[in-house]
């Protein structure tokens, strides 16, 4: 084998160049070819690797010599781009929403709650108990620690209509955080270049997961009211979708919340395609003046994916959700998972468990459930005082989000500008579209730091807005 | 729209049925049509819906009832399989070295150490602190705890050759497990349809994540030392691979632990084919007559993607894995991490950290290696003595597998039948290889529960392949 003698002349070679001296040259490709009896072109790859390793340089028309220099060239990793080629899914840039701040900056643009709205006590004693307990040191079933697969599976049977099956803990399957479930249906329900219908706008997370599962993603417009049902009818029809995923309850980033007739129209729809529903049940633990009402507690035919996550309500470190799925789709979903991370930490799913079923949860809850509307109303007030320019079309029923439209010829990226100079920080709302953005929003986050600051973020806005409505006038 | 027609039908249809006693017939479809005015199709299409739903039921050529049962029949989800189509990805079954078994087996399947072997102690009380401390209640990076990515860093750094420029922290990211990073890997590096070279025999781990990831598997056959660097070279020329999976230290299944010239050999093969070593390093803390030796501390060029876990020495609790990456391929790993999970729990981050940064861990990881030594030689001798039909080939000088060779006659699944009927779980060799298995094996861990009893398993072992050679003659 050419591949094998050349990396043998290779390692000779190298044996010599650690003596050498700098500078020094290496014998000629004929002298190398007559001393190991290979071909040239196996000298020449030798001597490629060689170069490649910063060993020698070759210098064209005189020769090939030891490096002066050996260290500290800042490398240049080009080779791996033609390696790698393109990328075969394009995957959009991490969402502002991740971003991590200074303290002194007004942050409307984050998805995560503040550490005041989350049960800390809960939290750090569910950690303390763990610690001690048996999930420390063992290793929990694959589909999940079935007392957790329990505790789901009744929570989402507890609303299951009358007549129906709920689901049994067999037929959950526990994940590290939400996006992973994400990314698992899309995978093990759809696949890369079939179609998957999703809300337009509609949570960034799940276009990055359709994008890197490389599913055909079909967009479904939607609004403050739900996904448009007459559109969502053509889609099924042009495109044989099999899937389409939503958030009916208090969606991110409009706040929708699917009245019991859409619900049912959509269901229908679903149904008569042979379809499935991936509900992303993510506020269930934030409602305000409504509570989440799961499509999947109206079906049992295996129809409605429910997805259902703790870390945003619990702790950002305690990454655990679960899906709800019945027959061959759970099968699938659970092969995908096993094969992306084989199991989930026992200890993390002991701690969601704890916290979820101590009968301080539900106090905090109610809490909570306060504190929202508190932050909710006081952002909706600063905007519609000071920055009229923002039109929050309905204030939101649950979750942690406004959905602000604002006038059509508004600069956005500018405006986003504007406001971080100001010290505030906003989403610009085309990244929650999965295609074309149909408008220019802002999404505005109540759940983040010091709710004191919502009008001076609110008066910012408004400035920036009114400064560029200005400069157009001008 | 026929579909909002035909949803809005059922609805109405559906209010009916709720009110009428079971077994009433429902108007006929020209009825229906004319009440409806829609379309015979729609009406269909809504009595269909409402079928699916266990609502009613058709009698052919009399008419559509309401059903008198309306729960508890067991679903048929057939419909489902028809949605999804055969898998994009067939995937291999869960091992059996993931089975958990009660306690009074001789269990010698097992991919992970007992938990005798676990810094127990240590864990728990890095979990007391960590319930104190920030990371419970706050949301690390997208790659990582930077000090955790420092800690990776240094690790590999410490190993790196002198003249070569160490990985950055910026070079780690953090995953929650090493099956999440190799499938991340394999996606990213190869993906689908792709060719990505595999040890055969391999870890059945990176089977799964290979077909998950839908690449083109490449078997290379390999042994108790190391690949075959003439069928690897074959392997880079006929496909054109890009990646190259490997475990250069104690591989799992066969122990081998790569000679300084064969290292040297295929990293210059990977060099001269501009391709990706994928060096997994499981068995880091598992030394026993020698110490790992990372490929990658021999390589700044980016060739080599080091994967370092610690689930298996700290605790299965604890899913934390590394990836070391250098240039593009470090970014594509990365935007497929945070696709997949967007970042790992701040609190197992913290936890990992502080186990390993005891010094009470190094103590641990010495007292480890003696423990190892002993269970593995005790195996080794009890194999020798009373199962002289499975030749362990070679002593391996780390990790947790002995790879033990039968007679190519051998019935293995009746063997791992007839040896648990006696009480004894063994893992068959087949589920190591990508394709077809190359001779009879058994992978017997010898960092399970209770190795007093190894004689006991060893001797049931040699029974059951005695009958098998009996029959043979009988």
């Amino acid at each position: 084998m050419d591949n094998d003698s050349s990396s043998r002349i290779a390692a000779e070679l190298r044996e010599w160049i650690e003596t050498a001296a700098p500078g020094a040259k290496l014998p000629s490709t004929r002298a190398l070819v007559a001393r190991y009896g290979a071909s040239p072109v196996t000298v020449q790859k030798a001597l490629r690797a060689l170069t490649a390793q910063g060993l020698v340089e070759s210098r064209t028309g005189i020769g090939t010599f030891v490096r002066a220099i050996r260290v500290a060239r800042p490398h240049d990793y080009g080779w791996q781009t033609g390696a790698l080629g393109s990328p075969q899914n394009r995957m959009p840039q991490l969402s502002s929403a991740l971003r991590t701040l200074p303290n002194d900056v007004i942050a409307l643009h984050s998805g995560y709650p503040d550490r005041e709205l989350l049960p800390e006590r809960l939290v750090r004693s569910a950690f303390t108990r763990a610690a001690r307990g048996d999930a420390a040191v063992s290793r929990p079933p694959a589909a999940g620690l079935p007392e957790l697969q329990a505790w789901f599976a009744a929570e989402l049977g507890g609303a299951t209509r009358a007549g129906a099956a709920p689901p049994t803990p067999g037929d959950v399957v526990v994940f590290p955080g939400s996006q992973s479930g994400l990314s698992t249906a899309f995978r093990a329900l759809v696949g890369a270049g079939r179609p998957l219908l999703l809300e337009s706008p509609t949570y960034w997370g799940a276009i990055l997961a359709a994008a890197q599962a490389g599913v055909q993603v079909v967009p479904v417009p939607s609004g403050p009211q739900g996904p448009d049902v007459d559109e969502l009818a053509r889609a099924f029809e042009r495109t044989g979708a099999r899937a389409f995923y939503a958030q009916p309850n208090f969606a991110n980033p409009t706040g929708a919340r699917w009245s019991p007739a859409l619900a049912e129209q959509v269901l229908d729809l679903v149904r008569s395609h042979g379809a499935f529903l991936v509900e992303d049940d993510w506020a269930h633990d934030f409602g305000i003046t409504a509570d989440p009402a799961p499509i999947a507690a109206q079906d049992d035919g295996g129809h409605v994916v429910y997805l259902r996550s703790l870390t945003k309500s619990v702790s950002p470190s305690v990454r655990i959700a679960a899906v709800v799925a019945r027959g061959p789709a759970r099968e699938r979903i659970l092969a995908d998972a096993q094969a992306e991370s084989m199991y989930v930490s026992g200890l993390l799913q002991a701690v969601a468990l704890d916290v979820v079923t101590q009968p301080a949860w539900r106090t905090h809850l109610r809490h909570l459930r306060h504190q929202l509307a508190a932050r909710r109303d006081l952002l909706v007030g600063a905007l519609r005082e000071h920055a009229p320019g923002a039109v929050i079309e309905a204030v939101p029923q649950g979750g942690l989000n406004l959905w602000a439209r604002l006038p059509d010829s508004t600069d956005l990226p500018r405006l986003a500008r504007d406001c971080e100079s100001a010290g505030v920080v906003i989403a610009p709302g085309d990244e929650w579209f999965p295609a074309e953005p149909t408008g220019k929003h802002l999404r505005l986050n109540y759940s983040g730091p010091n709710p004191g600051a919502f009008p001076d973020g609110a008066r910012a806005i408004g400035r920036a807005l009114s400064e560029q409505e200005g400069s157009r006038r001008g």
